[in-house]
């Protein structure tokens, strides 16, 4: 047969993995970027940067991408096309994330209260109402860069906003949690085990599942439906008592799904291909308990890689970025067991090998 | 760390899957073939030809091959280096079959009766000897090219070779199984579950696991130390009564390996390249009862494809080549299920979606 053309807009570590868990089928992958080059770029059948992007959606069958921040030209001229998947409405939500709450509370999916401020004294106004609150920019910034923490009269009085911004209350919380789902053309939803999410400074550290939760998987499948979403999607849940709350969607493949490329029956990446191109796919299964610790802010030395790879059944994900920068993503470390008691030992001797001084000082 | 680069010898299938899974750990992949550009140049970090073998040996930290008849020189000189594993002894016992026979049985390993014939009547007399035998050319061949199956006296009179031959003993068997088994250079041994193997005119036509056999377990396990070596060995045996004979072993993952690429905790691609680079590994285990389908002499269209992949998990490999011929394999179909039953039950449907009107023809 002819091969498909399917084209990701960005370059980064999820489209890596996207090319290497669908290069099995008969899929030539482009990638496209604003010339960062990132690890996807050396995996890809063709690269073209941003400003070519009629000539990048024209060679594809269809376009996806691996991070919402992407040239708006290119996804609206793919969109035009009929060739853009998830498609344009999860892309405006993201990058103005006043929307993605707004469309939350207006469907009726359960959030956090919050309030939208654009000037200082609104943002202010609204800290006093909540008593504990975080303030996060309206657009720009991930992985917890940009939020503001509010805790007392003090920082109120701290607090100078110049964008923006959603004031939303702390909220209690046990834990945070995620659903990665994907829903194809014809409608058909299919979801993995939610996953238990530790983050720390708004940084995921760790992930294990399963972790059911029934209210969030209804939720995420509502949320799919409500959108006419074609992909996979990654939600993320607070869990208060029997209740969950949205906190944010991701319209990709997403950091807390990396587990299921060792533990489950299809792992997102291959399932977001899959959907995206109209072909069958069925699962996922998790077949074992299963964990992800990430590689954050630092470099791997051929004896930590060592003792990583000495743990049984331990993979590492390489991404292959030269700079350590404090907060980056550098790679992640899969991990199976055969009882979540023993997955989190293993989750928690991995931090320690990671981060031998803690994780905080590489955030 | 500095990346790791290995050179893999051929440029087939094997090697495409090979840098597929192992494309996660921090090494870069040199591809070297006689120019005849297969399906691994294409997922390479570099690619060189058979005539510029010293600089390319001398590009890499180790070498391996995915092909045993690849070119002498780049072998003898990265043996020379120190770089070749699994070494040069597989490969020599490899290039002349009738050395490989000798070694396994001055070695104690068990096989059918054989003797080793040069000229006609050589070949004819074994085969009186023996009454049933199959004959094969010492040397070329592969996937049951080149063999010659004797049963009646018309078939001894019609006997003519030229060149040397391995004369065997047509023997009785129940079946066909195999054993996936790497050795790193410190002599840990890990194997995976032996697989049930189906072969059809010398082609492997599907296979799977669990097919537990200890003594298969046991000889491959000898077979590896008496070698000294170091990377994954495909080894295939025959079955008779509680006995199992050597049939022949392979130097390099394995076409009844490829299932590993689903089923287990570890694939056979990412367990060779880790034990050639002295990464450690563990296991491996089988998940789930776990099968594979060659692809053989036929090409996929959209609907054949969507048709496979609506079985429940299930995969497809397409290696992306061209030209369909009889024979030669164009891909794979890797299969799960829950009991070994429901996986046999899938084996017989994906062999009539592939071959409807048996596979035969495609041979």
């Amino acid at each position: 047969m002819e091969n498909l053309n399917l084209g990701i807009l960005g370059s980064g570590q999820l489209g890596w993995m996207m090319i290497q868990e669908a290069r099995k089928l008969p899929v030539k992958f482009g990638v496209m970027d604003s010339g960062e080059r990132g690890p996807a770029v050396s995996t890809s059948d063709f690269y073209m940067k941003q400003t070519d992007y009629r000539k990048f959606v024209d060679s594809c069958d269809f376009v996806t991408y691996e991070f919402e921040n992407v040239g708006i030209d290119g996804l609206k001229y793919a969109d035009d096309e009929q060739k853009l998947r998830p498609g344009l409405l999860p892309v405006k939500l993201k990058k103005d994330r006043s929307l993605e709450k707004e469309y939350m509370a207006s469907n009726g999916f359960p959030t956090a209260p919050f309030t939208v401020a654009e000037t200082t004294s609104e943002a202010r106004r609204a800290c006093r109402d909540f008593g504990k609150s975080v303030i996060k920019y309206a657009s720009g910034g991930y992985d917890g860069k940009g939020q503001i923490y509010v805790r007392t009269d003090e920082d109120i009085d701290r607090v100078e906003i110049d964008g923006k911004c959603i004031v939303e209350e702390m909220i209690e919380f046990e834990c945070e949690l995620s659903v990665i789902a994907s829903r194809d053309s014809r409608g058909k939803i299919l979801m993995h085990t939610p996953s238990f999410n530790y983050n720390q400074s708004g940084i995921l550290i760790y992930n294990y599942a399963p972790f059911p939760n029934s209210r969030a998987m209804e939720i995420t499948s509502a949320l799919l439906k409500k959108m006419e979403y074609i992909g996979v999607m990654g939600v993320e849940f607070f869990l208060r008592g029997n209740e969950v709350l949205v906190n944010e969607f991701a319209p990709r493949v997403h950091n807390t799904g990396h587990h299921t490329l060792s533990g489950s029956t299809i792992s997102q990446f291959e399932q977001h291909v899959r959907t995206v191109l109209d072909m069958p796919l069925t699962g996922p299964r998790l077949l074992k308990p299963s964990a992800m610790v990430n590689i954050i802010g630092r470099k791997l030395d051929r004896d930590l890689l060592e003792t990583i790879l000495k743990t049984e059944d331990s993979k590492v994900y390489w991404y292959g970025k030269d700079d350590a920068r404090k907060k980056r993503k550098m790679g992640h470390v899969n991990l199976l067991a055969d009882t979540v008691d023993d997955l989190k030992e293993k989750v928690e001797k991995t931090i320690q090998m990671l981060y031998p001084d803690g994780v905080s000082s590489y955030l």
